[in-house]
Formats: structure tokens, C-alpha cells, sequence
């Protein structure tokens, strides 16, 4: 053959050959074709993503809206918040913003205000008449443009309106043993009792003191507790520094449970049914009203009768006398009484959650959901707006990287900027109500960020255990503000760590035991893994009980970007470890939530309930056994379920694998649950952690009722003992049979 | 070229694309491999699966599991109990079964049994001593071998102990008017009030004669109620006919509530918590005892005093009188009392659950539950072993399926056959309790079949109104037994039908609204969407209450055979049935569960109850508009996911589409329960399906709630009922929105 046919024969046997292979290659079936959506499903967090976004979040952005949010005071309901409503919404309906919705839920709640046209009042009367200045006054001097005096003017919601009038005594913090103690030295029917802020609830100084006689109460914040004693208006307090001047006065909701109180477990609709005013519980049954430290020292150091024990002395320079009641003899109030005048009044109004979301691509039923409330006492910039900008940022950021195509989250993303939760966490507390169902199937976890920073020290963490290993993942890929080569993670663990049996030397998570925020319905209504963030301070160099300006008309724009975080860099660091734990909770193949940390927790819980049992003296029908076995079995369950995630290879699994054992992981904490658990506590149902009177770090039913059956010794006391440790033992068994092996 | 030359390049060419087609076919990868699970995952149920499944089911082993369940009396927790319980578990661990697993869950019980040694005994004292017959020695010389006196002496479980005398008096069936009308005419304070079976619980019987100063309560099955009026032993009762012999006695558990009484709301397990016997309510106070009609007569037939209203009369050829109080001066009585002596002990005792699994191969984490309870008052032929013959067969023919390879279910199956169910569902309330989060979150459906054939006359259903549908389908393909062309679905239409504004002329399925069997912690407790499946009577050929033999002595195999279910054809098609329905449930890729039918059901009850409101009296105050817009709103989020699942071609898209709407189906009535809507029902919280003594079909705590308000005007029952409509809103609200698009 010629070269010519040798080509040709070539040509024609390559061109043969690639019929074939093309042939081959589309028009031969593989049996099923692979479906567009393979690659979806098992796609898991992209790195590259979280550094975009840890590298976009921007501080200029954050201070830009805390100036804005803090431009009016905003409390709940008032023309200000509405104005921060209408701000939010507009951020996030605005199509730039990339959310792919947002809108108002709105709520008709029972609020308590300040009459505007007759500002509360405290006086000495006859012989010496002396009104007080009135903490408005004083703030005013300071602050910034206060336009509305409705919102500005120191009160304690829900205290009932009234005026009384008695001699002045100093009962502490007002705690029970206060009164008890004061009581054994005074007679203190028809008393005014002046207290201070901490060691009991707000309202508890008043509920506390009714049952003695006390008529009205006084409440104030003492320099030592705040401002680590310094209180001289010239130079140490604000606008000198970031200590409370004499005249800020700490306001706040005066009552005990949380959510609208006239619409229990129901969300407070228009047509809801609404209990009568008189059946509200956990409220001052006695006028109360918080004053400044300027006004409370005038009162104080002129108090007569024996002087108060030492842990009951404060940080100003006189002794603090019991009083006679009433004042020193000598005193320029000599006989006087103190008349208090409370005008405040309740009524229904509307406030509104501000929502936005993120539908989720591939599992768009699963919520990742972060919220904070909106409104303030007075302007706010550090309570609640450095988290509410520190949010803006973090769904600026997200919204951007939607927007622009680059990204678009497994799970959907629910933004919550929720209304009046300086009344009592309400706005969050109806929406859990209306939405109970759908939020507790659905939803993996709840991240609330209500004031991102107290000071610029160190990142502060609380959360269920299961949520430890993924703060910590977050931590460690976002720098410390202010240390070049030091990540959040690193500088956390200097200041506050613990030792852990799995992981050896850890920053210290805290528990969300209490209501102090938001979380509260997601935890202990909904029983969802919650977490909350913040920076907060070095204890070596103050003992502030928060910062010092808190609820006070001081919180302002100045004071936030003057002492507490200037250059908002903490705030930065806020959000970018609040929004990589959002990210990677929204996006991660397998949640990253680890229940062998839970194990650990409820281990811990276990050592000391142990100890408690010893010492309780607990008839031996009582038997601890159960509990023992039960936070055995969830260690056993968490440790099969975390070697089965192991030997999985999810990826490339069936996806309803990866589905099961994430439904396993976002369930766990639903499992707590039991509505019977708590009788007596509103909207408490996580068995372990709710709130507890008891101070041992343990289960908090075990501990109040062992506490309480110790001390009383009565067989009734024992048996609600007894009744607790099964509901306990019976929720955590519960709770490991959910991570066992699923049939 | 030659022939040759053209067939060798010819050969060469196939050869050449032959090569090509394989290079391309196998070499070059498209994109991602085919994974293997792909299949499974979308893989739908396979109709000829379910034709395999019931033509395998059969007739004679249903009769031999019935022989063999029913040789000795099985009372719960006595020996013959014990004797079932390994019967069942050797069946299903049988690795012949084809079960993946079977096992005994073990719970601790609060029972009430007769004294063995002394029988309960009804007197006519002096002057003419009569010891009625004990209903025992009567039943007896019918029965088989009874040879454990313990569980064959009738009497009234959780009666207290006690001997009480007094004048006789006759008390129709002990409703609240019953005895309100015969405390007109008689002073009942020291009394024994005889009274017959039915319109009242049978605990009421006994507490609601209490407040009036009775001292004890007699209780009877008159033949009028069971046996259409036929009494003769000689001719027309068993062993006759079906009816029910002078001699037979129904015993049954006097108590109001369900589940262990001592361990509300706990797995009753030894450790756990249990309330003094002295806090137990919803159990007579005074001793009742039930008795034969023979016994009966001779009372009832000698009382004097004035002749009771027309619709207290019975079935004896005699008139019902009051009572004297007492009998006839003229009868052979004269002026005798009567004594009751009860020796009925209550004590703990073991009761198993024996449970068998069937693991699913997609989604092992969605389980479908399958029960029964084991325990019977003596022999129980009908009440329960039918049903549990029946689930035998079911567990045996799936079982085979599964051993040969045939078959494995997409979703997990659990057999639950449960304990202690006569003394108050105690074995299925007690796991429901136990296992609450892992049932809760991932039942997809609860089937009860307890009493499978009342009688052979047609299918009757009652459940969740999404299952409607699918009960339907599963008729459809049984053929009615003893009639030739017909199916069951057919029957059914014709005995029993309503008309439906969506479906026409349909079947009607009942709904389970109280706690008849077990099904009622499923239902109630948990929100599981569940069933209760039975073949049942011709209403027009009698009107017994229930199977003449329940609950007695003659519940015989022998009875069965002969007079419910000659052939155990009736048996067989429920076991066709509910098998289908397990299959279809169990295998179905969208779960056949319909949202829209509930929306009808719901809008049905909303009807009745804007009647009501109409007519109540309520204040304008109570607005009936949020009810009107949550059903509403309910009906249209149906519409969309019926659309919505229209539109999906979900075996070919990602296959978290279809688990997310099987999610949003399973958990819909999860969605209904309130654990604060029913504080005086113990384990009533779903607000759709609770008992209700309002009589009316509709919405259950509103229907009590405003008939309580209109009678009474008291503005605190207007709140309640004003609190109800809002909790109901509410629920149904919330409820929506579980169905709507998942953000």
C-alpha cells in the first residue's frame, strides 16, 4: 500500500474511532443520567467564601450605623423606634441589599410609661422640703438632644403609679435576707426603702419589701458597683471617661417573667385574649422608681439609726446607716419623711420585628436565625444598637455576596430585629408564640447579638455546649482587635478559660441559665441551641456590674465611639465571629454542632448534683440512680454518634444520611423540653437551663428542689424532689435516644 | 477491491468503533459518577408489592394465631399475660420472622385486681338472705377452662375496697341528670344505686352518685343496650347466638384518665417518681361492682316506689322502678337491704410492651407505627387478640417479604404490642412517655387495630382526616369479604357516607376524639396523625352497643369462630387494609397524607362553631374573626402544597425536596397541640381532637367553653371560652404556616 492509503486508511480508522467514542460518550445511557442537583446536595462550607466575608466585614460600615440608629432615642414604640423600624426595613427591602425579603410582624403589647406631663418625684418634705432633681434634669445636661420627653424621662416600667410617703430606710440590694435582717432592727411598716442596683431582680425590691410594710422603694447605683468607686462629676465620670456620671439613672422593666404579660404562651394579636391587668404576677405590688448615686448620697449620708453591716456599705464617703427610720437628728432633713410620686401608666401598643431572610438553596426548611431587639431606654448606642449594627453589617456583608452571585446559602437565614426588649424580651417572646411549630421543627440555632461590646478586652461567648467547638473554629480565624498577630480565639483564652477532660484547656463558654436577652424564648420555650456574643472587659482593671452607662441616657454615639470601642474594631470582631458561626452553620454539609460536648456539660452538671445528693440528706426511697444512668447513656449515645459521623464519608453517601444525623444534632436540644417542669416559671421548659435560685452549677430543678427539701426537711419537699429527678432523668434519656442509632 | 478486502476493512471499521464506543462510553467520565443510591432514593412503592402482600395474607393463620392467644385468660400482668408476651416476642424474634429485631419494654404499673380469695359479693340481707350468683360461677359453666380465679371474677378495676348496705335504688345510667332527677323524688344518702352501662363513663357512674350520699353503685349490661332485647339462656343467648348469656359480665377500669396513675407525664419505670395513692382522681370513691342482667332482674324487678320515665326503662319484662327506696313491700325482698362487698386491691406490678422493628432502607429515621394492646379481661378473643391475630399476619407476611428479599421498606416499621391497655392504655401511654422527642419528631403515622371485627357487616375507620384518602385507596383494592365483586371501599360507601364538598359521596371516617384505645396518647400526647381500623356491624340488623360478649367471661375463641367471624374472612380484610395502609405509608416517596382534607374537616367544625358563637350570647368583646381567618388561612396554605406538589416532579429532583414536604406532612399535627389548652384533661393537647362533653362537632375546648359561658354568663367563663378561641386560633394559624412555602 502506498503511503497515500496508509493515510487515507488512517484518516478514515481515526475518524471511525471518534464516531465511536463520541457515539460512545452521548448516545449510550449510563443507566440513569446524573442529575443537576449532585453537586448541590453534598456541597459543603467554602473557605474562601468565609475569608470574603471575614475580609469584608468593615468597622467604618458598623460606627456609619450606629450613628444612624442612635440619631433619636428609641424606646419601644415611640416615634424614634418606629423611625428605626422604618430604617431596617428599608436596608433590607432595598434591592441592593441582595435579601430576598423583608417585613414587619407586628404585636399589640401591654407597655408601661412615664406620664410625660408629670414627671415622677421624690422629696423630703416639711421641715426642710427638698425636691430631688430629677434624674431628667440632670441627664439632659449631657446628653444630646433629647426631643421627647416621654422617652427620656428615669422610671421603672410596670411599677404601679402612687404616692407614698414614709421614713427613708437602706435595705441593701433589697434581696429577701435584706429586708429580713433590716427588719429585725426596724419596724418597717409605712417605710420608703432606698436600695441598690444588683444582688436581686429589679422587681424583687419591691416584691421583696411589701410583705414588711415597706410603701414605696427607691432604687439607685451605687459608685462602688459601677464605676469601681470613682463619682466626682469634674473629671472621673462621663464626659471624662466611661464611668456613670452622679446623674445617670439605670431605668428598666420592673417585672420577673418575659413575653407580653397579658397574653401568656399566646402571641398578643388584636383580637388575643388578654387576662384581666389585676391577674398579672411578678410586678411591684409598691411604687418604685430609680434615682442617680448624685441624689441617692443626699439621701443616704443623711440616714440615721444604726450603721449597716459592712458588706452592705457602698462607695460613698459617709457610713450607711439602717436609718431611724428616717434621718439623722441632726441632719438638715432632721424628721423629715420622703415622699415618692410615681405617675407612670400602662397601656397597649404596637411593636414591630423587623424580619429578613435568606431562602436556603438546597435546604430551604432549615433556619439559621440571628436577632437582636431594637428598641432602647433612651438612645441606646451600646443597649441594644452595637448589635443591631453589628447585625446590619453582618447581612450587608451576606446580602453583597448574594447579590453579586458569589454565594447562596444551604440553609435559609432569618434576620430578627425585634421589638420592645427592654419591657421583657416581648417582641422575640410573641414570635415564638405565633410561630412555635415552624420555628421549633426548623430551626438549628438562634445567635443573638444585643450589645456586641461592653468594653474592647475580650470576646465573651454563652451557648449550649453542642455550639462550644464551632465558636471556637470561628474565634480562631477572626484577629483580636488591637493585638496584630493575637486571634480573638487566643486572646479569649488568656482571659478566661477552663479545663476540659476532652479538650484540655479551653476559652470558657457560659450557660444562657437566665432571660437577660432575646435567647430566652429560642432557649427555654423552644428549646433551640442558642447562643449570644459580645466583647467585653479585663477584670483585673474594673469591676463595673456592666458597663456604666447601661439603660441610661448616657449610652450614646459619643460615649460608644469615645470609651467603650473607638475605632469600632471590637464591633468588627464581633461581627465577623458572630457572622462565620452564621455562615458556617447555614452552610456547612454537617452541622457543626457537637453533641460530645454536650455530654461533657451534663457530666459536670452531674459531679456536683452527686455532691448536692450526699449532702442532702435525701430519704433513700429517693434514689439517684436514674439520673446517674441517663447522662450515662447520652455520653454512650454521643459517643456513637459521633464515630458513626466519622466513619461516614457524607459527600458521597445518600444525602438523607447527612439529613438523619443533622436532624439528630438540631433536634437534641428539643429534647430538654418539659412543659410540666416548671410550674411556676413562665416560659421555662429546658430542664437544663433554666433558671435556678439555688447557685450550684447543676441541673436547675434538681437543685432549687433538693435545696429547698434539705432546708425544710417536709416530706411534700421531698417528694417535689424526687419529682424533679424524674423529669430529669427522663429528659436526658429521652434526649440520648434521639442520638442513638435512629431505629 | 475483492469481496474479501471489502469485509476485512469493514471488520476493522466495526472493530475501530467498536473501540471508540467503548473508550467513550467507559473512559470519559461525565462530570460526576452515577452514584448508587441514586435509585433508592427516589424509588416510589411498588403496587405489585402490595398485590403480593395481600394475596399472601391469610385467613387460616389469622385463626391459628387466635387459637393460640386466646388458651388461657391473659389479664394484664398474670401469668397468661406473661404467656402472650413470649408467644409474641418468640414469633418476631424468630429469625424465620424476617423482623430485624424484637424486644420487651418493661414498666412498673399502678393495677387494681379482685382478691382471688374472696370474691366480691351482692347481697339481699335479711329478713330472705339472697347472695346473688357471683357472676363468676355463672360464666364459668359456659366458657372454657378458666383456671386462674384471679382474672376471671368480675369486678370493677380501681373501685375502692369496701362493705357498703343500704335501700336499693335504680339510677338509669348514672349521668349527672340521672341522678339529679332521682334526688327529686328520693333521699339517695345512703343508698345503692343499680345503674346499666352506657351514656356515662364507667367511673362516673360511681362519682357522680357520691356527691348525692350514695354509698354504693351496682352496674349491669341491660339487654336492651346489647342483645336487642333477646335475655333467654336457654335459646337465644351464647352459646346460641352472639348475644350475650343472663351470667355474662362486663368488667372494665373504672378511671377517667389514661396512662400509669402514679407517674403523670413519666415512663413509670422503678426509679421514677410516683404521686401518694391518696392524690389519684378520676377513680369511683365509693365501691361499684358490675353484675350479670340475670342477677340484675331479680333486683331490678322487685324495686319499688314510682315507675321511672320511659327512657330509663330497659329491656326486662318488668317496669323500672325508682325504688322505695328498696323493693316491694310486697315482693319476696320486702324491706331488705342490699349489701356490696368489695375486696379490690390495687398494687405495682410489671407490664411489657413487646416491640418488633423492621428497619427502612432510605429514611430508617421516619418510622411507622403499627399496635395493638395484648392484655385482655379473660380469653379476650375479640378484644384485643383479633387485632393482634391481625398483626401477626400483617408482621408475618411483610416479615417473609423481607426474609426472601423481596422487599425492604423505605421508612422504619415498629410493631408495638402493648401492655395493660384495659386497665387505662397503660403499656402505649407509658412508651409514648418514654420515648416522647424521638416518637414525636419522626412518626410519620400511628395504625391501631384493636378490636379488628366487631361484627362482619363492613370496613369502619376513624382517624386523622389527612389519612382519609388513604384509608380509600387501601379499600379500594380489598375485596369485601363474602361478597364476591365488591370491595371493601364499595361497602363501606354503602353502609356508612357523607357527602364531601371536595370528593362527592364519600366513605365516612370517623375521628378519634377520645381515648378509646391506644391510639389516644398517640393522638392526643404526641400529635401523631393516626387511625383505628375495624370491621363492624349492619346497623339495621341490631343495635347492640358493642359485640355482646366484650368484656366478658364468653370474648371466646369458640365465639369468634362461630358468631363474629366464621372464616376469618372479616379478619382477613382488615388485616388487607391496614397492611396497605402500612405498606403505602411506609413505602410511598411523598408520604399519602392530605393536607387539603383536613382543611375540609376543619372548615366543617368552623361551620358548627360560627353557629354556636351566633347564638352563645358572647360579648362583642370575643371576636370570632381570628377562628374565621386561621382556617382560612389553613385552607389556602393547603391549596399551595397541593400545587405545589402538583408542579414537582419529585422522583427526578433533588431529593431534600421530597423530605421537606413529607416533613411539612408528617409534622401537621404537631402542630395542633397546646400543653396549656386542657389543664383539667390529663394528656389532652391536641386542640382538634380532645374530648368534649359539649356535644357538638366541632372545635372541642371551644365547644365546652361556650357552652359553659352561654349557660352560666359568668364573665370568668366568657375568659375561658375567649382563652380557648385564641389558643385554637392560634394552633390552626400556626398550623398553616407549617404548610406554606418553608420561608
Amino acid at each position: 500500500m502506498s503511503w497515500v492509503k496508509v493515510l487515507i486508511g488512517s484518516l478514515c480508522g481515526a475518524a471511525v474511532l471518534t464516531v465511536g467514542i463520541l457515539l460512545g460518550h452521548y448516545a449510550i445511557d449510563k443507566g440513569s443520567p446524573v442529575p443537576g442537583w449532585l453537586q448541590d446536595v453534598s456541597r459543603d462550607l467554602d473557605e474562601s467564601l468565609v475569608q470574603d466575608f471575614l475580609a469584608e466585614v468593615d468597622n467604618k460600615q458598623i460606627e456609619g450605623f450606629l450613628r444612624d440608629l442612635t440619631k433619636v432615642p428609641h424606646m419601644a414604640t415611640t416615634a424614634g423606634d418606629e423611625a428605626t423600624v422604618q430604617y431596617m426595613l428599608q436596608r433590607w427591602q432595598d434591592p441592593e441589599s441582595g435579601l430576598d425579603r423583608a417585613w414587619i410582624e407586628q404585636y399589640l403589647v401591654y407597655l408601661s410609661f412615664p406620664d410625660p406631663k408629670k414627671p415622677n418625684k421624690v422629696t423630703v418634705v416639711a421641715p426642710n422640703t427638698t425636691v430631688l432633681h430629677t434624674a431628667r434634669e440632670r441627664e439632659k445636661s449631657y446628653g444630646p438632644d433629647q426631643d421627647d420627653p416621654e422617652v427620656v424621662q428615669p422610671y421603672a416600667a410596670y411599677s404601679p403609679a402612687g404616692t407614698q410617703q414614709g421614713k427613708l430606710v437602706y435595705a441593701n440590694q433589697g434581696k429577701p435576707s435584706d429586708y429580713m435582717l433590716l427588719n429585725k432592727t426596724l419596724d418597717l411598716r409605712g417605710t420608703i426603702a432606698i436600695t441598690r442596683y444588683g444582688g436581686a431582680g429589679r422587681a424583687d425590691k419591691a416584691i421583696n419589701a411589701a410583705p414588711y410594710g415597706v410603701v414605696g422603694v427607691l432604687v439607685y447605683t451605687d459608685p462602688l458597683d459601677i464605676n469601681d468607686g470613682l463619682m466626682s462629676d469634674a473629671n472621673e465620670t462621663y464626659p471624662h471617661s466611661w464611668y456613670m456620671p452622679p446623674s445617670g439613672v439605670e431605668r428598666g422593666s420592673f417585672q420577673t417573667d418575659y413575653g407580653d404579660m397579658l397574653t401568656p404562651y399566646l402571641a398578643a394579636k388584636e383580637g388575643t385574649y388578654r387576662i384581666p391587668v389585676e391577674s398579672i404576677t411578678g410586678i411591684p405590688p409598691i411604687p418604685i422608681q430609680p434615682i442617680g448615686f448624685e441624689d441617692a448620697y443626699v439621701l443616704i449620708s443623711q440616714l440615721g439609726g444604726e450603721s449597716a453591716p459592712t458588706n452592705w456599705q457602698g462607695g460613698f464617703n459617709c457610713t450607711y446607716n439602717y436609718g431611724g427610720p428616717g434621718f439623722k437628728p441632726a441632719s438638715e432633713f432632721n424628721d423629715s419623711a420622703v415622699k415618692l410620686e410615681v405617675f407612670n401608666y400602662a397601656e397597649l401598643r404596637n411593636s414591630s420585628n423587623v424580619m429578613g431572610i435568606i431562602r436556603g438553596s438546597v435546604e430551604p426548611d432549615r433556619y439559621v436565625i440571628y436577632g437582636n431587639h431594637r428598641d432602647s431606654w433612651v438612645h441606646g448606642a451600646i443597649d441594644p444598637s452595637s448589635g443591631t449594627s453589628v447585625m446590619l453589617e453582618v447581612s450587608r456583608v451576606l446580602g453583597r455576596m448574594l447579590k453579586q452571585g458569589r454565594w447562596r446559602p444551604r440553609r435559609s437565614i432569618i434576620f430578627g430585629s425585634w421589638g420592645a426588649e427592654e419591657f421583657g424580651l416581648i417582641g422575640s417572646a410573641e414570635y415564638t408564640e405565633q410561630y412555635y411549630t415552624k420555628l421549633s421543627e426548623r430551626t438549628v440555632a438562634y445567635i443573638n447579638v444585643d450589645i456586641a461590646v461592653f468594653a474592647n478586652a475580650t470576646l465573651k461567648a454563652s451557648g449550649m455546649p453542642s455550639l462550644q467547638n464551632l465558636i471556637f473554629t470561628a474565634a480562631k480565624q477572626v484577629k483580636a482587635p488591637g493585638l496584630d498577630s493575637t486571634t480573638v480565639y487566643d486572646n479569649w483564652l488568656r482571659y478566661s478559660n477552663r479545663t476540659s477532660p476532652a479538650h484540655g484547656t479551653v476559652p470558657r463558654v457560659g450557660y444562657l441559665s437566665g432571660a437577660g436577652s432575646d435567647y430566652a424564648a429560642f432557649v427555654h420555650y423552644l428549646g433551640i441551641t442558642s447562643m449570644d456574643l459580645s466583647y467585653t472587659y479585663d477584670r483585673t482593671k474594673t469591676k463595673a456590674r456592666i458597663y456604666p452607662a447601661y439603660h441610661t441616657a448616657y449610652d450614646t454615639f459619643d460615649y460608644a465611639a469615645r470609651f467603650i470601642d473607638p475605632g469600632f474594631t471590637s464591633h468588627q470582631a464581633v461581627a465577623r465571629t458572630a457572622g462565620n458561626v452564621l455562615l458556617r452553620l447555614a452552610d456547612s454539609l454537617l452541622l457543626p454542632l457537637n453533641c460530645s460536648d454536650y455530654a461533657e456539660s451534663l457530666e459536670s452538671y452531674l459531679a456536683t448534683a452527686l455532691e448536692l445528693y450526699q449532702t442532702s440528706g435525701a430519704p433513700p426511697s429517693i434514689s439517684i440512680e436514674p439520673l446517674k444512668s441517663a447522662v450515662g447513656l447520652f455520653r454512650s449515645a454521643a459517643t456513637q454518634l459521633d464515630q458513626f459521623i466519622k466513619s461516614s464519608d457524607l459527600a458521597n453517601e445518600i444525602p438523607l444520611k447527612v439529613r438523619r444525623i443533622n436532624d439528630q444534632l438540631m433536634l437534641l436540644d428539643r429534647a430538654f423540653l418539659d412543659p410540666q417542669a416548671f410550674p411556676e416559671k413562665y416560659g421555662f421548659r429546658h430542664v437544663i437551663w433554666a433558671s435556678s435560685s439555688a447557685g450550684n452549677a447543676t441541673f436547675p430543678g434538681f437543685a432549687d428542689a433538693f435545696a429547698r427539701a434539705s432546708s425544710s426537711g417536709l416530706a411534700g419537699d421531698w417528694a417535689k424532689a424526687h419529682h424533679q429527678l424524674s423529669i430529669l432523668s427522663q429528659a436526658i434519656e429521652g434526649a440520648a435516644h434521639t442520638l442513638l442509632d435512629v431505629i
